[in-house]
């Protein structure tokens, strides 16, 4: 029997897979199968639910992490981090009674993790500092390089209508040119100022496209937008993506903490027709 | 409390909806909230399962219909027939323990179509009698237009390896130019014989784009090839398609019948949160 909970933080969707003895494990091609959107339920990625060894604390006190997000990718490799990823994780920790609302560390590939997490309402994630790489061209625009820590290449359209006219109109089916490219690629994130502590953005990922929201190019934005000044650090901004809205606050000084909707949709098990088919 | 099966049919997927006193009813906004494939669990379309009225009998006497396949499209509006859609439908009938295996009437708003379902493997439908309408051009190729009773458009792409090679490298990302065009519009097949009874096919659908698999679209082009010579009727013939596998046999005289797999995915639940954001 295999069980799970399918959510998604602004349309970046997950299935999570309680583990909570560690003992199904997971393979690649059962990832695969799962996430497929047609043959199985679909989505972005699996968040497996198992105990964390319980030696590692989150960097700023929350404590040991009790439990270890498992992520993988829709195509079934390991994956570090993701601000969407680890809300709908947190929400559905206290959801099904395995922690209690308010403070939480949960432990990740990339480090542990702190999270604000209410009863309902939107969930919080501490992100990490920033680096800032230097400037970048984007095509024809001016850019800046990020690291949140996976690379990012943010470029800020003029601000307002003009702006969002052309954000509407930007061709992301392949993937931007950046010059000089990071040397492990990027995903590139196309901004908009829209208000004193607003952003609208499309955002192009690594290996995935255009998708419809992206936490950490989110952050990076955010970030960006600071740097090229006119805002000071420590004020929470909104950021509108393809699929919802999302806060961000660089904190000064400190990391960034992003704040956003985790919705639980549906829960579900496969059937032992379709179990037995998955190849081992 | 909303409760489905998710199954599908070389790759075309469906949620059922066991409504089996017909109480729920269905809305358009809710069928689109649940075929969303990040913010829903996602699907072509929706199978509702409701009483049929036992008024209307298959045309070749497979007695009066016990169910109605209450069909929607993913974007919540109705929809009159689908041959891989019915397959899953009676799949789950069987399954649920709501039919017996063997020959089933089942009620579609396209009329009562008559299915073959054992306790497992594949399951056969009556698509009716294809209308040939006559030659058409399908850009440079020629085409036979072809009612199903939906309308479609095949293509013959020389035979073996060439034409294989042709299909692979076709173009599909918009509709073919068909000349002159069906009066609403059709589905373009574009098909490479592969054996004495054999296809290999890729299919545009109007609305929907390239899609995995096209029950309809299947059996046209087999009545096409046949149609273009070479091979009797009543043989049965297997058509690949990017999803998976089909028969396709057309009866003399008669109707065409299509055999192929139908898989039940899984079962689950939507949540309470989910269900009390989408609009009424």
């Amino acid at each position: 029997m295999l069980r799970w909970v399918k959510g998604h933080g602004t349309e970046n969707d997950f299935l999570l897979l309680p583990d909570l003895q560690a003992r199904a494990g997971l393979t690649p091609a059962l990832v695969r199968a799962l996430c497929d959107r047609r043959a199985g339920i679909g989505a972005d990625g699996v968040l497996r639910v198992v105990p964390a060894t319980g030696d590692r604390d989150a960097p700023d006190g929350a404590g040991p992490a009790r439990w270890f997000m498992d992520y993988r990718n829709a195509d079934g490799s390991l994956a570090e981090m993701c601000g969407n990823g680890i809300r709908v994780f947190a929400r559905y920790l206290v959801d099904a009674g395995l922690a209690e609302p308010g403070e939480l560390a949960i432990d990740t590939r990339g480090g542990v993790r702190t999270v604000w997490v209410d009863r309902t309402g939107d969930v919080t994630v501490d992100m990490g500092a920033p680096v800032l790489l230097g400037a970048r061209a984007v095509g024809e625009l001016a850019g800046i390089a990020v690291r949140m820590p996976n690379p990012h290449v943010v470029a800020l359209l003029p601000d307002g209508e003009p702006g969002r006219a052309a954000l509407g109109q930007l061709d992301l089916s392949g993937p931007p040119v950046v010059t000089p490219p990071l040397p492990d690629g990027q995903n590139v994130e196309f901004a908009v100022r829209t208000g004193p502590h607003a952003l609208a953005l499309r955002v192009h990922e690594r290996g995935s496209g255009e998708t419809r929201s992206c936490g950490t190019g989110v952050c990076a934005a955010v970030v960006a937008a600071v740097d090229a000044g006119g805002a000071g650090r420590g004020e929470p901004w909104t950021v509108e993506v393809p699929g919802g809205r999302l806060t961000v606050c660089w904190t000064e000084p400190g990391p960034v903490l992003l704040t956003g909707p985790a919705v639980l949709v549906a829960s579900g098990e496969m059937s032992a027709d379709w179990l037995s088919a998955v190849p081992r």
